[in-house]
């Protein structure tokens, strides 16, 4: 099976190091195809990038010529899976939900350890979206913005592995989830500090994403994830009006 | 004061019909200008393209020279509100969540009337976020698409009113709110037949706006709301890229 | 239009300073009227004193000949606004509700900081019915009884604004709200010091009346707010049994 | 000991009724005195109402010289527990919820059948505020009004056994609670009908009362409920003021 | 009448002090009997513990000849409560639930203070599940396991306090339970030191197993707690099995 | 990698009937090994039966002498999973979470249909604990019994699709989650009665606990699942004080 991984920034050495961290989690027989959006931000910290984010990863997907599996949007907290899931037939794996689905099988309570502190009230709202919050025994910040986390990830370690110590200790989390796509990797520094399982985000939709279909199972069609209906839509899609797209082929729709 | 009205979709009688409500209920001083998108779809009906219009709002508002006192989104249930709020300094109301204030303040319990069944969790999402689900007794859907709502306002009060009956007397709905920008204009035969108050959001929005700009209000900057970090962001704002600003004049940011 | 502006105790400097903030407030044309209750406490701080000043308000504007198009009740966290809802034809606006809806037009979270520490349960309370606790990060008291605010302004507003920088940095509230009526006037030292909006009750209510009156928008009378049933009431209205109206004249109903 | 159970309308019958039940409910050794309030409506069906008699059913007692050990206010999904918790010492028990917890003892769920559709509100606010709404699987109106219920007792327990038999096969209720103060006397009448158990309020405030005394337990005076502060109240007590009171005794405070 | 008062855990001195609050709670008239399971764990500290103590207390009642007329279940925050109304007629109390139902009759909110940390979430869970959570400001763990506080009252009460004005404090908890079958005795020091009341389960079970007597009420058979069904079920009860029970006699089914 | 799959009644021919779902679903490499209790009822339906059903999981589990890489709890609705998470180092995975974790990736809601209507509290239960009720649509009965179920699959399957067909229509569920371990191999005719993805527990299960075993996750021991305290426990394991073990073999503790 293939499984897209998509970026949600415009970041390549981002994309590469979330593909790594997809390629270490899939099974035998699992190929990760990893993709950057050909527009939108450097990296995605807000809602106005977020949205922007949203909009270029649905118009990267689109200009895949597929066939594909299963499709992993590797941005935590961000915008857009519901977009995607109306485009797609085949699954569609939010890391964000991917991670906190993951924690609740392993204990009572989780925490997630983000980026930078205005991030935090976006994945509080993807996850209670998601039914996914009441498990949720806090967000914390580390304070690292994404491109700093990417430069300086001894730096990274640190400041997330602290805050993922005081969210055991006085948040009284079981587990601990990296709330950004860029933190693959740190996994096991994390657990070594904060002495509880630490999740990644892409390597859980990965496994997501292979259990689904393994069982044959795809998006429900029936409300509302349900194709876009028919009519004009000025522009769309995007990269391929702006000239982005490698050729204007079109993708599985 | 002037009051920027967006239209959600590129469907300039739509914008007209929006407008028109929106003059109909501005003070006497309050200016409206009304804008449509200059990409996305013709109507607004699910998650791809409510994405999409998000950003597209966005790239219309940025391409507007100024000054203006507010944005008002005339979109119903849609996204986008949040990445505004942080491009801007004024205040910007959703007519979703204006309608849903105003009528907290009339009734114990609103059921809002929308167009296709599709368009009803889009609506309850946008509720949860705003914190204003607890008193709503039903999201309904009329089952006319947004165009259908366009084309044939004699049925479309028909549905909605049979629907607003039934929210009234099965769901115990004490207001009726229009759930559709496209609805504007309704409420006077809706509020015929179910015997209860009915709200228009761009009317309810304007008046919003209307009472923050008069106390000196805005948006707060401390942290979900913060103006966007500098970066490098791929082709945006879109709208110029693509050759679709009239000129390419910067916004107010 | 015209404004009935209640205060909710018996203290005559309060209303005044009350009816100076809606004055200031009122869009030109608007019209404030503030009344004192004829009876009750000299200010309102627990249950106890909260019921009764619910009853006294309800007298208090009973005693009123008319006509007038709208009724703010302004007291913080009081009881009665339900009950005015139902005497009334014309919107009733609750200024710890009016607060509450504007503060979420600005931030996705809000504090309330109000006088005693016993005040605290009664605003969570009201804003649970009222369906508006879900978006409050916080309700904080400064400590200063209402007497003592209406006695020393300067410690009133030291007090408040560290319990607003408390809220804001602690609590990550985005707006803040003044929770007491006599604290009206004291916003824009308070936003100096917490960084963030700060919205009086007194002044938004005064807002959406005229926003509702706008609209041609009233109480729904369906349910909740249906007007009482003709029946034997004992020693009603109090305040002209007690011999306190100044004339027995009849209210607008 | 002594438990006063205090009417919250004006009509001595339904005062009777509610002594009565109270006395078949109460252990050897515990005295009933049942009260009627010196003012207020003759049944209580709104908030207006409500209002007005959570004033005079704390001015009742008040009025009482005591001495006397828990107080018991018969009123279904009435105002005003909160302030006699203030004015009193000695537990004060309000039969809405006095059922509740009886209910929750018995089953997963409970429905509460009381008399016109307008109170229903009322009844889901005070169990909201009493943190007892989340195993309540209805509040179904008879249609009944009160004094309809005190007139008709035949029809009473049809209506009433009619929407139990519902509430139990469509709501799935395990226990049905009479739900209001006037239907005192029909629980076996209606369990026969419903076949799950039907529990009368004020027969369980008055076994609550008894618990409370018997374990030498009394309202937590340090926060919500501490005494009302020392000041000017104009006019209070009202049936002092107003000459109703027997002779201007005071009362335990 | 007679009221079974059942240990979770098969230390006998515990069972003996648990018996001897009961009997100092109950009324003249009721007589309390104390059981210990006969086999199980020394003292519930976890899940693991917890499920099988349920099976050893459901056991244990089954050995029972009868008749009685209520059963006390008094292990704090255990499971087993259900399967006991499953077996019975009688009312079953847990001493968790009784414990908040009366804290919530003594103050807006109560807090737990329990042994160790691991059974803070187990409590919470039997709170969320019996719909009594939204009124615990907190539940609080004192360090010390059930046999430590078996062994060292002293210390026991020190350590509770501690935490009980802690709660109070920090927490706004206006009453204290105990969290713990085996803290019994220890209310009066525990609320000299915190100024608000406390409540120890068993005292109130016994209290509410009395009233739910005197009402003529018990458990609704009409949905989960109907008895189970006939059927195979190997090696039950486990005690006559194991040839613990002191002669194979058939409880009360 | 083995996964330990444990029926939680004593019935051999569903153990096989799970076992061969579990095998259906496993990937190449993963070895299923099923389990049947040596105690126990001969199907679960209520709560005494699930609490000792729970206890016999446990024994069952303990009486195998590993080493093996997860286990499946195959019960649906049923308690325990929290003690084998105690008990084991080995990640532990319930069927009514697995299930529901996949169905909120397919769709926006879920509904469950199970046996009895006596089954549903009790699945509620599971998933309000789990934190995962807040997207189910609904949890439906069939009103077989666990057995006929087993006896008769073909009516079997016509209730169950009946069911599901109202949950689509009438609750809004975009999946349907089989609620009882013995519908496993239903699915197919489910999904292509009701239109939408159609969830079998124990598959769900076995690709979750291969998606933990393949990242190196298991649960976490820092609070709610660290092991049992050493103390004294009569009679456990039960199963081996039965008799019932093969051999008195320990388990992997």
């Amino acid at each position: 099976m293939k499984v897209l991984v998509v970026n949600v920034n415009t970041t390549a050495s981002m994309t590469e190091a979330i593909a790594a961290r997809a390629r270490q989690a899939a099974a035998p027989g699992t190929e990760i195809e990893a993709l950057t959006p050909y527009f939108g931000p450097a990296s995605v910290e807000g809602n106005t990038e977020s949205y922007l984010s949203a909009v270029a990863v649905m118009d990267r997907v689109l200009a895949h010529p597929g066939p594909y599996d299963a499709v992993v949007q590797a941005g935590f907290g961000e915008h857009g899976r519901e977009g995607l899931q109306e485009l797609l037939d085949v699954p569609v794996i939010d890391i964000t939900e991917a991670a906190a689905h993951l924690a609740m099988l392993l204990g009572r309570t989780y925490s997630v350890i983000t980026t930078l502190d205005r991030a935090v009230p976006q994945i509080e709202d993807r996850l209670t979206l998601a039914g996914l919050l009441g498990r949720c025994a806090s967000v914390r910040a580390s304070g690292l913005s994404v491109l700093e986390l990417d430069h300086d990830p001894d730096r990274a370690v640190q400041e997330i592995a602290e805050q993922a110590v005081r969210a055991v200790h006085d948040d009284k989390a079981e587990v601990i989830v990296l709330g950004c796509g860029g933190m693959a990797g740190l996994e096991e520094k994390v657990r070594a500090r904060a002495g509880v399982p630490v999740i990644d985000g892409t390597a859980a939709a990965v496994k997501l994403a292979e259990s689904l279909t393994g069982l044959g199972l795809s998006t429900s069609k029936i409300r509302t994830y349900a194709p876009p209906r028919p009519k004009d839509v000025t522009a769309w899609p995007l990269g391929a009006h702006l000239g982005l797209w490698p050729q204007r082929e079109a993708g599985p729709r």
